[in-house]
C-alpha cells in the first residue's frame, strides 16, 4: 500500500524514469537512482546494491536535493539491513556523506530507529530489515504528500503577495521532481502556478558550478511546457533592476531554529538583491528541513567542495583531462573557494512555506510552533 | 618614438606576447592580436590583414576590454587606410562591432579624424594613412601611461579607504594587461597593491558566461605571483557575509554623464552586495570611458549576446557540437537571457578612479569637471 502510494507520486513525473525507486529483482533488492550528473543529455539509471555505492552516489551528486536525500538515506539503511550489511555502520556513513542537508540524516535516523526498535523487540534481523524498509517507504510517501501541500500553500501565498497575477518567478538550483518523492519544493509551487495559468515566466538561474539550473530545472520546466528562460547567475541583477522579477522561490538544505536558511550557494546574493528591490524572497521546504538542534546561521556547517568543480569545465561528452575529469579553464594550480551552500539570515526571508503552513515573518517562535504542530500530526 | 613607448609598455606584460601589436612585414602592415578566447590553454596570435578580420575578432572577443578595444579601433582605421580599404566604411563597421564599450568608438573616431584632416589638408592618401597610424599609436601610448596613473591613484584611494592595509580585493571579469596598452584598470590597482606588499588576497570572480575571470584574470594573477583565489560569481555573497572582502575593484565599458557604470554583467549584484555589507565599490577606468553624450544609465545600450554562450559549455579542447561550437548543457531549444553588461547607478559607486584623479562621491558635476580637466590636458 505504501509502495503503491509512492508509485502514484512517481507516475506524475515529467520523465518516465523516477529520481529514485526500490526494486526487488530475484537476485535481491536494489535502490535504483536516475543519475542526475548525466542529465539532460542522457537518462541513465544507477543501481545501488550496497550502502557504499549509495554513499558514493550521494557524494558525486548522482542523487541530490534535500528531500530526496532523506528518502535515499532511509532506503540506504533498509538496503544495508535487507542485504545483511552492518546497519549502524552503514547509517553513520550515509548520514555523513554530505554535511549540510539535514534531511539526509533525518531520513537515515528514521529507518535506523525503526530497525533498532524491531530488532530490540523481536531479535529477528529479517523483521528488523522489513521495519527499516517500511520506514523508508513511509518517508517516501509522506514526502510525496508534503510536496503537494507545499505547492498549495505556496501558490496561495504567491497569489496573496502578488494579487495582479502573471507571476514572474526567479528560481535557483533544482527543486522539482528530481529532488523529491513528489513534485518538489520551490519548483512545485511554480508548477502549480503554471497549471493554474498564473505563471508568466520562470527565470532559471544556471547555478554554477554544477549547473543544476541549466541541466535539471530547465529540463523539468521544458517537460512541463512552462514558459522559462535560462540565465547566468550573474544576470539576475539586471532582471531585478528592470523590474522583471515578482518573486524569488528557492528550496533549503537546512533551516536553523532562528530561520536562517542554508541553500545552494548563490541564494544569499539573491536574497540581498530581492531586499534591495523590494521583491518577496520565499523559501519552500518540508518541515524536516528545519533543524531545532542548529540554533542559528553561524552554527550551520557549510560543505566545501573540491576546487576542480570551478577550475574545470565538465559536460557529458567532454573528454577526461583534469583532476575532476573535466577540461581545465583556469591556469593549472589555481586555488578555488567552492562552498556548496550559503546562509541567508531570517530578516531577508519573506516567508518559509512548509507542508504544515506558511511562516511569515520568520521568527524562532513561529518556526518552533510550526514544528510542534508537525510533530503532533506525525504522532496522532 | 611613439612606437618605442608602446613597446616599453608591452615589455612589462607577464606574458611575452602582447595583447595587440602593429607589425610591418614586407608584404604589408598587419595588426596582430593575442587570441584571448584560447587563453589560458594556448597563446595563439591572430593576424588581421583587413578591417573585416578585426571586426570579427572584436565580435568573437578574441580582442576585448574597453581600453584595448579603443586602441584596436584606432589601429583598425589605420589598417584600412594603409591597405587601401574604404576608410569611412571600415570605421563605421569597427565602431559598431560592439555597442556598449564607448572606448571602441572613441578610438575609431580619433584615427578617423586624423585621417580626414590629413586628407583634406594634403589630398595625399599615403600621408592620411600615416596620420591615422600616428593617431592610433598616440592612443596606444597614452593608454599605457593612463594605466600607470590609474594604478597610482587607485592605490592611494585604497590606502585611504583601508588604512589597516592587508587589502582583500574582489574583482570581476578581466581588467589587466590583456585589456590595455599598459597594465590595465582595476587589475592594475590590485597589482600596484601587490607590488607594494599591501595586497593580502585577490578574489577572482570566474565571470560567467565566458569565464574571463577564470581564464584571463587568474592567468594574469598567476603570472604576477599574486595571492589569488578563484570563485564562482555565486560565491561572492558568502565572502561578503564572512567579512572577507575589503573592497571591490572593477573596470567599466561605459560611464554615463551621471556616473552610471556599464560593466560586465554581474557587476551590479556586486555593487548591491557591497552596499549591503558597507564595503567600498570602486570603478577604475580611463577618462575616455566617460561618455558625456549618454546622460544616464537608462540611456546605455546593453549588448545582448547569443544564448548559446549560456546553454553550451565551451573550452579549447571541447569537440564542436552545438550551435555555438560547444557542448549543450541545457535542454535543446532552451531560451537564454544573456546581456553582456549591467548598469550600476552612481549611488552604489564609492569612487571612480581615472588617470586624471578620483571622483568621490560620484556626481554629474564632479565627473564633468574631471572630463573638462582631461580635455585641457589633451589640448595643452
Amino acid at each position: 500500500m505504501a509502495d503503491q502510494d509512492a508509485r502514484n507520486g512517481e507516475d506524475k513525473r515529467p520523465t518516465g524514469i523516477p529520481a529514485l525507486r526500490w526494486e526487488e529483482p530475484p537476485e535481491g533488492p536494489v535502490l535504483v537512482l536516475l543519475d542526475q550528473t548525466r542529465l539532460p543529455a542522457e537518462e541513465v539509471e544507477l543501481v545501488c546494491t550496497d550502502p557504499a555505492a549509495l554513499v558514493e552516489a550521494i557524494r558525486s551528486l548522482a542523487v541530490r536535493g534535500a528531500p530526496l536525500l532523506g528518502i535515499a538515506g532511509g532506503y540506504g539503511v533498509a538496503l544495508a539491513a535487507v542485504r545483511g550489511f552492518e546497519v549502524e555502520e552503514a547509517a553513520a556513513a550515509l548520514a555523513g556523506a554530505r554535511p549540510t542537508a539535514v534531511n539526509l540524516a533525518v531520513g537515515v535516523r528514521r529507518a535506523q530507529a525503526a530497525h533498532r526498535e524491531a530488532l530490540a523487540g523481536t531479535g529477528d534481523t529479517r523483521q528488523a530489515a522489513r521495519a527499516a524498509l517500511a520506514a523508508a517507504r513511509a518517508l517516501h510517501r509522506e514526502d510525496t504528500e508534503a510536496s503537494a501541500r507545499m505547492a498549495a500553500h505556496g501558490l496561495a501565498l504567491l497569489d496573496e503577495l502578488l494579487p495582479a497575477g502573471g507571476h514572474r518567478v526567479l528560481t535557483h538550483c533544482n527543486t522539482g521532481s528530481l529532488v523529491s518523492g513528489g513534485e518538489g519544493t520551490a519548483f512545485a509551487v511554480a508548477l502549480a502556478a503554471h497549471r493554474s495559468g498564473r505563471l508568466r515566466r520562470l527565470w532559471v538561474d544556471e547555478t554554477r558550478p554544477l549547473l543544476q539550473g541549466a541541466r535539471l530545472t530547465a529540463y523539468e520546466a521544458a517537460r512541463n511546457d512552462m514558459a522559462y528562460t535560462l540565465l547566468t547567475d550573474n544576470a539576475a541583477g539586471s532582471l531585478f533592476a528592470a523590474g522583471e522579477v515578482d518573486a524569488v522561490l528557492i528550496g533549503a538544505d537546512r533551516i536553523a531554529a532562528d530561520g536562517s536558511v542554508a541553500n545552494k550557494v548563490g541564494s544569499y546574493p539573491l536574497a540581498v538583491l530581492a531586499r534591495y528591490h523590494h521583491v518577496p524572497f520565499v523559501v519552500v521546504a518540508p518541515v524536516t528541513t528545519v533543524d531545532p538542534d542548529t540554533p542559528d546561521g553561524a552554527s550551520i556547517e557549510v560543505e566545501q567542495r573540491p576546487g576542480y568543480e570551478v577550475t574545470e569545465v565538465t559536460a557529458p561528452q567532454v573528454p577526461v583531462a583534469g583532476a575532476g575529469g573535466g577540461i581545465p579553464v583556469a591556469p593549472l594550480g589555481t586555488q578555488a573557494y567552492n562552498p556548496a551552500f550559503d546562509v541567508t539570515p531570517p530578516e531577508l526571508v519573506t516567508a518559509i512555506v512548509t507542508e504544515e503552513g506558511v511562516v511569515s515573518p520568520v521568527t524562532t517562535e513561529a518556526l518552533a510552533s510550526l514544528c510542534a504542530r508537525s510533530r503532533q500530526v506525525t504522532i496522532s
